[in-house]
């Protein structure tokens, strides 16, 4: 711990990847707007038409959100970081807090005629940041030293086949955006929930005290 | 604390969600805005005229405040997280992200012809939360191997009384918005001072070192 | 540590205090803002012409930093925290939280015929934050149970004396805004250095290692 | 750690410290804007010509960044913090927090007429920091008892070495602005992965577990 390699424990990493997660998702917010003026007495439907910005609020905050469990569950299994590993961690971190703007511009035009471009450039960032973690897990597996001594392999293999399908599925999201933009959105919120499932068979495991 | 299980130790939830609470809670201050033009010498004027938003950033700040200290003392009862209390933990934290709109849409509302709307919606968004939390509290006195042994059971049964009333007083309030909305909003406050409250008698006992 | 009467450590609340301070002291930044349109060629004056802007940042930075210290210092002799700890705490936060928005009125109003209101409502803060200091330090010296045996009774003192005069400093700058707006904020900033400067003795002593 | 002197760990000032950090960067993605009005079947376009706002981003990200990781490794060598480390780190936090700002100007500025001005600012302000960056290290170097006893002197003649060239850097890249400001603006991003790269060095000694 008192060494000038930075190779130490992973506890300030996480701190401050946790301070991006959280602002990254509660800016989300922000970009949540009623018009300027809207007539007396139709504040309702225009809550109504802001659907397409809840949408666009809900599938990055659901995604940041399992990318937050993800970073959780790896940085449990990384025993100590090197420049490399705070390297990626930056990269990953960029990824997530640049969320906010695609999240913005795939709100205004998902009913507009540019909402193929919207919801391509949406899944596009998604898959760039689905490859970095998949460098950064990379990294990792092949440095054992990096990762704790009792780590599991049965988890290790999960989160490997988990990373190399992940850009996969937003490849698959940009190409439907092509067709149907507005169901590559959704698809997005259902790999977020898919994204959460797997764990659950860990978890049944893990249920016995 | 090096398994992949995710049943571990709930200090990096605690962090997180900490962050979420600290920056919704610092941004309802963005929803306070001067009109962009007024008139030389009435700044003391356009300052009282922001009643509106002071008291919905009051009853925002000391709804999400109550909510942070009820966190705090639901996980220190709790000994480790599983892969569902990441996920309830999730949807709590998409409310308390959530808040700052609806609090906007009051601050505008709350003395136009839109008035009920924006209470209603204002108190559906806490009735939400407050369902939630119930979810969170239910699933975890139902497995007792993820509470501290030594949590004790009055202090557990206290909780789960507030939180089977919780989304009830949000219900009652929301009704009030359909007569008065100012008034439900005003009971929204009043509720983050009675949640508090509570605690108080818990106090008492532990004054003696 | 395991007890619901939240009778514990003081982690958690200052890693949540932290937060707030941080998100704070980080917005502030988001109040200086170019004027939309500038004749080509004009940007050095445009960026010269906004000392305002700067000057009311630096001064709110520069308090919120020095109350961060303050805090700081407050919790290091502080060993367990209650409810009313935690509310009192809440209520310095919402201090803080809502101080970009009298940063903005200062900064914008502070050479207009509107400057006096401006920065009487920017020391009026201050001032209520200064009473939320007092009446959280007086809480905490009457319960010595809640400080740690060590604590050294001079630091203690020292304490005392800073937060008895703390408010009245506001009230004085406050009063000095009525005849002079900008020589306020001025006497601010100086505030915020004094209160940094007392535990300079401190640090004497303690660079004997 | 119970003395109120402040000469203590310096745990809770790098968890501020993050926090600043991690808002600061994540606060940038507000600055990346589209026009309020495009025109239908132009947001490819649009999107592309953002390309000033991406740069500006990437830049101050990478920086800001890099500090994170000096931040990092210099709290790694420091055992405690005295009164005068806290306020070389709010300094610090000023100039980071302050970035969004510079961040901005560049961003609109670098294709206009008021470039120069726009590239110089945005160095000046990363030149500012370097020095403060500067003291901070020069002050705990000359107080050894501050330093954690294991602390390896090559470690830290080498950030003493890069800490002397980082004001340098910033200057020739703000004199380079004065002959082309988008030149400048790359310079600094490479610098940004220069400053990350000596580390590496490190890393090689510290892969073998």
């Amino acid at each position: 711990m008192v060494t000038a390699e930075l190779s130490e424990q992973t506890s300030r990493l996480e701190a401050f990847s946790d301070g991006i997660f959280a602002i990254a998702m509660t800016l989300l917010v922000l970009e949540i707007r009623l018009p300027e003026q809207n007539a007396p007495g139709t504040l309702g439907t225009a809550l109504l038409h802001l659907w397409r910005s809840y949408l666009a609020f809900l599938t990055s905050f659901a995604t940041i959100g399992v990318m937050w469990v993800n970073h959780h569950r790896i940085f449990n299994l990384i025993r100590r970081t090197d420049q490399a590993i705070l390297a990626f961690n930056l990269l990953l971190m960029l990824g997530v807090s640049f969320l906010p703007f695609p999240t913005l511009v795939v709100a205004r035009h998902i009913q507009t005629p540019d909402a193929r471009t919207a919801a391509m450039f949406f899944n596009g960032v998604f898959a760039v940041i689905a490859f970095a973690w998949g460098f950064l897990w990379r990294y990792v597996t092949r440095r054992p030293h990096l990762l704790h001594e009792e780590a599991d392999h049965a988890s290790i293999h999960a989160i490997s086949r988990q990373y190399l399908l992940g850009p996969l599925y937003y490849i698959v999201a940009l190409l439907v955006a092509i067709y149907s933009p507005l169901a590559s959105v959704l698809l997005d919120l259902l790999l977020a929930i898919f994204f959460a499932l797997p764990a659950r068979m860990f978890h049944r495991q893990s249920t016995n005290p």
